[in-house]
């Protein structure tokens, strides 16, 4: 860890003087006082939380995705259009290029973090596979443009094409920030040219019924410093409202985000991928053209959408019919989708919010949302995948099949799926995951997310130790510092009541929710310790949530905890059970324990089951009960989950104060 | 009405014997005492709540949905195979052939109810044109089999090819049993014949993907004698569920009911139109050839069925995803699918049982099923339908489309679909309603539902005159009867607690829900007078649906009650009310009124909106409030309604006997 840092932001985004390690974060914008930690410049600890993921993720995701894409032909897919074949069908869906490109993003991550010849050999054979499909004009695709297949850009509603061209030039971006110039950021100029040329003034009036080229054209014209790409970027987030794609059955305007302009909506609606990925470019675009009335207008529905349609795991999309949002408070634990991209996706969208504000609540949504969405997608050794997050699972699936699995569902985490988006999602995440850990802002070293390891940033050099979630206490050790007064500011996460911090050579004192700023001179040698409380706690639904009405959930930091199947005594479903709430649950490993009621199997008669009387059902016995990490659930097997969980006194509004009207 | 019918059941049975108008019922089992009352045995009244429906389904929906066909090309379709024309791309889907038929059969039906010139032209020329479009072995078909179209029978499980000719079978027994003999009824022998030959043993192994074509040709078989088409749709029920059906994304074998043997399963699941059509068709398959384990399969499946995967309205299907049945107690109001052609289908098979076994509670799902999601379907003037019968309505939705809807959901009826099921499905239930409505069982006459009319039926004359479900008097006066003793069997509805009965010369007495037999030798001018309490009530779901816990609904007599926004005090929506369960419901016209707790509608703070701390809404106003039957909402324009709702004391466990286990 040699390189040394420049502070000086301007620097930084001009991409003529810009070396290739200097910002190798997905999100540089040109208008802000804040910035990301590089992949090489906050280096997670092996042993970590997000460390070990990290490792799982380069040693055996990148190479199963890649070996999955291979087998399945959706790499051979760029070999036969490079050598113009027309015999074989193509494999995979219309998108499947977009797998490669988010693959060969993770790889120039993990390339950034660590070099590695194996790795780069890899990565240039990829890339040299998907370049021979490139058009002399710059159109590169194999599902479309080519003879046997259907005439470019004829389905901009379900085609993809821009979507897949927006993944190969954040791919792009990751190469350029990370290692710099390579075929891949030529190929992707190339394709944004073509973009330009195709859909600029003058062009093509359309847009792209996925989006995802907005954010992706964004980012690489602040790579290249190519305003015209950004200025591409807006015409596609200024077109879209207005029921320009073809909608078909079941799938609606609203599912494309084409009902209403993104500066008229007022919340996130319809496929939520689409949405997030939209309003993520929006912000990028809303951030470089000072367009505040667009910002405003994203920040005012990412609040209502996290007040009213997100899941206590962060997870977004209530719905399994179109993988989307749905009405305010249709908040089903069961059928809960909360895809795992849709979660990156929010990680996405709240990262850019908090680059352009500076506010703490994004971090908050951000921290919520990795521990609770991004780490439960993976398994241990990051092989397998969960596609929806559900935060019930009514009946044990089966075991994944060891092939492509068809759906999304079943509680089991699968090897690859028909439509693979998530498995490529989350490694390109993990390994980019140091710029949102860390930040500058001004002269501010900004600790966003608690991960144990080592940080170069803003001047500073520090060592961050913790165990981190399993334990509260997070101790910076400064290694080196400017040598003038500055700011380590840290976050107290909104759970964390009662928090304390320990400056150097003063006692502990409880400290507020929010930023936590501590501005002195900083000398090597001194630590900064914060402890945050990690009493298991119980959490109540919003009395708007039907699907929660009197149940309740326990949390334990930032971590959702669950009751699985396998936790519970022999002969006990988890629907038999109910938190008994007068007793505080206790902390027990990094889950807990509380105390439940355990109901008779049996459902009492009723006249016109199952609706009728009032049921009184029996309680048999009483018993402590584990809950473990939500994002464990599943790693013993196929068995049911419950999040929320009926509370004992059958009611989350113990006492209504009455205020009655005269 | 003339017409006389005969006691003996073996006549009803042996087709060569039958007269055109001697058993006009949907179905007659060789082996039952039970049989309905034939479409024109039962005249309803035109003011009656049936009858005024059945009116208007014969005044417009026919018609409606012959324009519409004709519009959409789905009837072209046919003349284009007849003449051999390859030149146009085909109309529809590829089961739109099927709504022909339906209509066919709703056509039939009434014109076995009461003859009409111009309906008969219009029957015979659908007719003519449909037959034009039959191969010469049989096979018929607009979506395959011909030049420029798919082979025959190269998508079983999602061709619909059997599925279309079951609907072509159903029609031709319509007719047959209602009419007699007829070109249409000739083409359905060419096409069954076809069937058994392809499919039978030697032939194809294959099941189509959507069940129809086993209880159409059980039927079929029955009505003609020809018990070799029985025997085929006994092939097609063993054949299922060995997953032979080629599963794709998102469609799995359960979704086709090809996961499991139907005898062996236990519950109904997957697409919930599909599963009912099976099962009712193994019903019949069961009854023929007196294989009880078979039955018994399926009397668990539904018994299961009713009291874990059916809303309180009768309605079945939980998800959008697979329109298909959810897990155990996965009852979300919101996203209820509620199909109305599951509710047309959940009848067919109660029907079935109840024929089967003559047990009360089939028929008490029947009246739950006809009058809260089959009478919920079409407008005041058939000419708009719902298509899914959610049980709340977030979002007050856009009035519907005048043209082709695409979705099927927001909560406005729509005068046509892009998969069009519904429309002719609720035609062909209104169009045979008598058949539900009275029975005989042997030399009892059985009144299964309620409705205003004349019956001729087992030896008797009747008039039942009523306003039920408006008023719980039933007043029934015979007109003529067997000269020696005989049974009244009427039903005494399950929720009808308190009900009495006065029968001629005797004083009132209370009975007890379920069948009541009065026996005795009747004689012209008896009365017999039924009173069914209908004051409103509170209706609790089972503890173990999460999705409505801690919620009220109101029902009266067979009718499920809602709150429709459009009776709210101004500036409350119906999420902003809790229901004062500790006051009882009062009747109100045919609905009722309840007192509400109304609460301020900005959501409370909480640490992690919206989730956190137990929230305490602010009680800001009481009222009382009207509810209406839920078969009526949103004929007032777009609106938000609640089935269920919250109750003010929070809880539908109010006290839990505790019975601890030492």
């Amino acid at each position: 860890m040699t390189t040394s840092f420049s502070a000086d932001r301007t620097d930084a985004y001009d991409a003529t003087r810009r070396t290739a390690r200097s910002s190798a974060v997905p999100v540089v914008p040109s208008r802000s006082s804040r910035r990301s930690a590089g992949v090489d410049q906050m280096v997670l600890d092996e042993a970590g939380f997000w460390g070990r993921r990290q490792g799982v993720n380069r040693a055996n995701t990148l190479a199963h995705c890649q070996e999955w894409m291979e087998r399945l032909g959706w790499l051979e897919n760029f070999d036969r259009v490079g050598r113009g074949d027309e015999t074989v069908e193509r494999a995979g869906w219309m998108f499947s290029d977009s797998e490669i490109y988010k693959l060969l993003e993770a790889m120039a991550w993990e390339l950034g973090r660590k070099d590695d010849d194996a790795l780069g050999a890899s990565f240039d054979a990829l890339v040299a596979r998907a370049a021979a499909a490139q058009d002399d004009d710059g159109y590169v695709s194999t599902a479309f443009g080519h003879p046997g297949l259907e005439p470019r850009y004829s389905d901009l509603a379900m085609g993809h094409e821009l979507y897949n061209l927006g993944h190969l030039l954040q791919a792009a971006v990751a190469q350029l920030r990370s290692r710099g110039e390579h075929e891949l950021v030529q190929m992707a100029r190339r394709a944004a040219d073509h973009v330009c040329r195709e859909f600029g003034r003058g062009g093509r009036e359309g847009i792209c019924g996925h989006p995802e080229i907005e954010v992706a054209l964004t980012e690489f014209g602040r790579a290249t410093g190519e305003v015209r790409y950004i200025e591409q970027a807006r015409l596609f987030i200024e077109r879209r409202g207005h029921g320009s794609l073809a909608v078909r059955p079941l799938l609606s305007a609203e599912y494309f985000q084409d009902d209403v302009p993104v500066r008229d909506a007022e919340s996130l609606r319809g496929h939520a991928v689409r949405a997030l990925y939209l309003s993520a470019g929006a912000v990028d675009v809303a951030v470089e053209n000072d367009d505040d009335e667009l910002l405003d207008a994203v920040v005012r529905q990412w609040k209502r959408t996290v007040e009213r349609r997100t899941y206590l795991t962060g997870g977004m999309g209530s719905r399994h019919q179109d993988e989307g949002f749905g009405a305010d408070f249709e908040l089903p634990a069961d059928r809960a989708y909360c895809e795992t991209c849709a979660g990156v996706a929010s990680v996405m969208l709240a990262w850019r919010l908090y680059l352009a504000s500076g506010e703490v609540q994004y971090a908050d949504l951000i921290e919520r949302t990795l521990f609770n969405v991004v780490a439960t997608s993976p398994s241990d050794d990051g092989r397998t995948f969960f596609y929806a997050n559900p935060l019930h699972q009514r009946e044990a699936g089966e075991e994944a099949s060891a092939g492509v699995n068809m759906r999304a569902e079943g509680g089991t985490r699968a090897p690859w799926f028909d439509v693979s988006c998530c498995p490529t999602n989350v490694a390109r995440m993990l390994a980019s995951l140091s710029a949102y850990v860390a930040a500058v802002d001004d002269d501010a070293l900004v600790l966003m997310q608690y991960a144990a390891g080592e940080l170069r940033l803003g001047g500073f050099a520090l060592r961050v130790e913790t165990r981190y979630p399993e334990e509260g206490r997070v101790r910076v050790h400064i290694e080196s510092a400017p040598e003038k007064e500055a700011t380590l500011r840290m976050r107290v996460p909104v759970w964390a009541d009662g928090a304390t911090v320990r400056e150097p050579g003063a006692p502990a004192r409880t400290v507020v929710t929010g930023w936590l700023d501590v501005r002195r001179i900083f000398t090597p040698g001194d630590v900064v310790e914060l402890d945050f409380p990690l009493a298991p706690r119980f959490t109540w639904p919003h009395p708007r949530i039907d699907a929660v009405r009197g149940a309740v959930a326990v949390e334990r930091g930032p971590l959702v905890l669950c009751i699985e199947s396998t936790d519970l005594p022999a002969g006990v479903g988890i629907d038999d059970v109910r938190v008994d709430t007068a007793a505080e649950p206790r902390a027990d490993g990094d889950g807990a324990r509380v105390r439940v009621d355990i109901l008779d199997p049996e459902p009492p008669a009723s006249s016109c089951p199952p609706f009728g009387a009032p049921a009184h059902p029996t309680v048999r016995d009483e018993a402590e009960i584990t809950l473990i990490p939500y994002h464990r659930w599943a790693e013993r097997g196929p068995s049911t989950m419950r999040v929320f969980t009926p509370a004992a006194d059958g009611t989350n509004t113990p006492t209504v104060e009455v205020a009655l009207q005269p």
